[in-house]
C-alpha cells in the first residue's frame, strides 16, 4: 500500500490508508492508546488498542495502515490541520526504534544547554522553536535569490579555496594544498569584481570563512553570505535603492511564508515605513548627539550603541526600525551599511 | 540622465539615450566610427565622428549618449536584436580604459592555452562560449532547486568545515582550526542524513572538497554539489522516479532557457524517450557481454568504457542516452548512478 503524508488524510475519510512518521506523542487511556505521529507535512492522531502499540514511544519511526474516521465532536482538535479525524490502526509496522529522550520535546521551550543543543543536533532540530529557524532562513535565502534575479542579477558560484587571503586584516583558515598554502575565502568579493565585468550584476549564496578567535554574535567562523555587487551605479542612491527593494520584498515574504514560525517566536515583521531613511554617517552621528548627549561625530563609523539609537530615532520619527547610513569615500567608492534592529 | 540597457534603445527610436558598457569591437569607414557597444542585455551599435572616439579601443568601458537612429535597409543586422537601429553619438565618456587584449577576444573560438584562460580569467569570461558555460551552470542549479521544493524537498545549508572524515577512504583537505584539526567536508552526507529525521526530504547546493591528487575527468578538488536526501523509500523504484522527473524536468528547462548556450556549442538535448530504462548492474553487463563480447560479468562497478556501451544501447535500444544502473546491497539500502553521455 502507498504511504500518503498526514495531511491528506483528512481527504480520505473512511477509507484504508497507509501513514509513516514519527511518533510526537503518546497517551495511554485504559486500553487504548492515541499516537500523535508526525511527518512533513504534519500530526495525525492514530488511535489503536493498546496490544497493537506494545512497547512505542516517542520518536519511535512507523508505518501505519488503518482507516480515516471523523473524531466524536468533543475530541476535535482545532490546533491541528487533521484535527477533525484520526486514523484506527488495523497494523503498527515499527521502522525503527528511539532511545529514551534526553529531554523533553514536547515543552514549548527547549531548555538544553548549549553542548547539549548541539551533541544531540539530530534530535533538538526536531524541535518546533529549532526547526523554525531554519524553515525562516530557508525563506530569506530563497527570496533574496527570486528578488535578486528578478533586479537583473546573475546568480554565480563562487571558489572557496584560494591562492591569497582576500580581505587585508581579517585572519584566515589556511589549507595544505598539496603541499602549497591556501586559504578559505573570507569573501567572494574578488570573483564578484571580476564577474562584475562579464555580467555587470552578480550575486552569489556562498561559504565565507573567517578565523577569529572572538566569540561574538558579530564574529563566525563559517557563515553563509548573501552577496552582490553591480557596475554602472551613477550615485549611491542606485544601491540604496536595489537594498531597499530587496529587503521590503525579503521582509513581505517572510510575512507571508513564515506565519507559523513567526508566531512560535512571537514576532512580527517590523513597520517598514513608506522608505527607509538615509543618512551620512555625520548626520547620524549629529542625531545620535542630539538625542543622547554622546558625542562621536568624530569617530569613522557607528559603534553598536548608536546603531540602536539611529534605528530607535527611524523607529520613532520614521515608522521603520531600518536606516541607511553611509559615508563617502570619494565620489567614485561608497560604503554602505543597512541595520536591522 | 539615467543609463538604459542597450535592449531597450529599440524602443526610443528619435529619442536621446544614455548607454554604458564595453566597446566590443571598433571600426573605421574614413572619418566614421562604429563602436559594438557591450551590456548585460547584448550590444547595440555606436556611430560617431572619428574625433569622438579618439583612442578608444576593445574592452573600453564607455557612457554614450546619443540618439537612437532607424539603420539603412542595407545596413540592418539580423544577427542582433537591436539590428534595425543605431546610436548617433554626441557624447562618449570614457570611464574605463582596457590594455590591449593578449588574444583575440572576437574569434568564435577562443584558441588560448589552460594557462592563460585562468590567468586572464576577468577577460576570457566576456568569451560569449565560456560565458555560455556558467549561464547554463547557473539555469541547472536552478532548475534542480525549482524541482526540488516542487517535489516537496527543503533546502538546507550544510557546514563544510567539519571535525572528521566523512567518508572512509577518499582524501580530506585538512584546516587548522584554532590548534584542533578539521576537515573540509567531502560531502554534506551526515547533515542531510541527520535532516532526514527532522524533515523527511532534504536537498542543499554545497560546495565538497576532494584532496585527491588525480587529475581526471572524474576528479576536482572543490566542487558543486546537488544533493538530496529522502526518507521513507518503499523501494529504489521510488527513488528512480525522483530522479527521473528531475532530470526531465532539468533538461527541458535547458532547452528553453539555454537555446543560445546550446547553439553556441551547437548542441542538442538528447533525447529522453518516455522511461529512462532501469537495469540492475548484472543486467547492464549481461547486455555489454552479448554487444561487445567484453566480459565484465563479475565485476562490482561498471567500466568507464562499459558505461558509454550501456548508454549506447540505450540511445538505439531506448531512445534516450539515459540508464538508471543499480545493484542492491540488500533490501534496505541501495546504490543508483545515473550516467549522462
Amino acid at each position: 500500500m502507498r504511504r500518503i503524508l498526514n495531511i491528506k488524510t483528512t481527504k480520505q475519510l473512511n477509507k484504508k490508508v497507509r501513514v509513516c512518521g514519527w511518533v510526537n506523542s503518546r497517551r495511554d487511556h485504559g486500553g487504548i492508546v492515541f499516537l500523535d505521529l508526525r511527518d512533513r507535512s504534519g500530526i495525525v492522531q492514530v488511535v489503536c488498542p493498546a496490544k497493537l502499540a506494545k512497547d512505542i514511544k516517542d520518536e519511535y519511526v512507523l508505518a501505519v495502515e488503518g482507516k480515516v474516521k471523523k473524531r466524536p465532536a468533543n475530541m476535535i482538535n482545532p490546533k491541528l490541520e487533521t484535527g477533525k479525524i484520526e486514523i484506527g490502526a488495523s497494523k503498527i509496522e515499527i521502522l525503527a526504534k528511539a532511545a529514551s529522550l534526553p529531554f523533553d520535546l514536547r515543552s514549548q521551550e527547549l531548555k538544553v544547554s548549549l553542548p547539549t543543543l548541539l551533541d544531540y543536533r539530530p534530535i533538538t532540530l526536531r524541535h518546533p522553536k529549532i526547526k523554525a529557524i531554519f524553515r525562516v532562513q530557508e525563506k530569506i535565502i530563497e527570496s533574496f535569490r527570486k528578488n535578486m534575479k528578478d533586479l537583473g542579477f546573475f546568480e554565480f558560484q563562487a571558489p572557496t579555496i584560494v591562492p591569497v587571503a582576500t580581505e587585508g586584516g581579517a585572519e584566515v583558515f589556511r589549507i595544505d594544498y598539496f603541499n602549497y598554502d591556501a586559504y578559505l575565502a573570507q569573501s567572494p568579493q574578488l570573483y564578484k569584481q571580476i564577474l562584475v565585468g562579464v555580467l555587470e550584476r552578480v550575486f552569489t549564496v556562498t561559504k565565507a570563512y573567517r578565523a577569529e578567535p572572538s566569540v561574538t554574535t558579530r564574529h563566525i567562523c563559517e557563515y553563509i553570505s548573501l552577496d552582490a555587487e553591480m557596475g554602472f551605479i551613477d550615485s549611491w542612491e542606485d544601491l540604496m535603492d536595489i537594498c531597499q527593494i530587496l529587503i521590503y520584498n525579503i521582509f513581505s515574504d517572510l510575512e507571508k511564508n513564515c506565519k507559523k514560525e513567526l508566531k512560535i517566536f512571537g514576532q512580527t515583521i517590523s513597520a517598514l515605513g513608506t522608505q527607509i531613511p538615509r543618512l551620512k554617517l555625520r548626520e547620524a552621528q549629529e542625531i545620535i548627539f542630539e538625542r543622547t548627549g554622546r558625542d562621536n561625530r568624530q569617530e569613522p563609523d557607528l559603534t553598536p550603541e548608536d546603531e540602536k539609537d539611529i534605528c530607535q530615532w527611524a523607529k520613532e520619527k520614521k515608522n521603520t526600525e531600518l536606516v541607511f547610513c553611509g559615508a563617502f569615500y570619494n565620489t567614485a567608492r561608497f560604503w554602505i551599511q543597512a541595520f536591522i534592529c
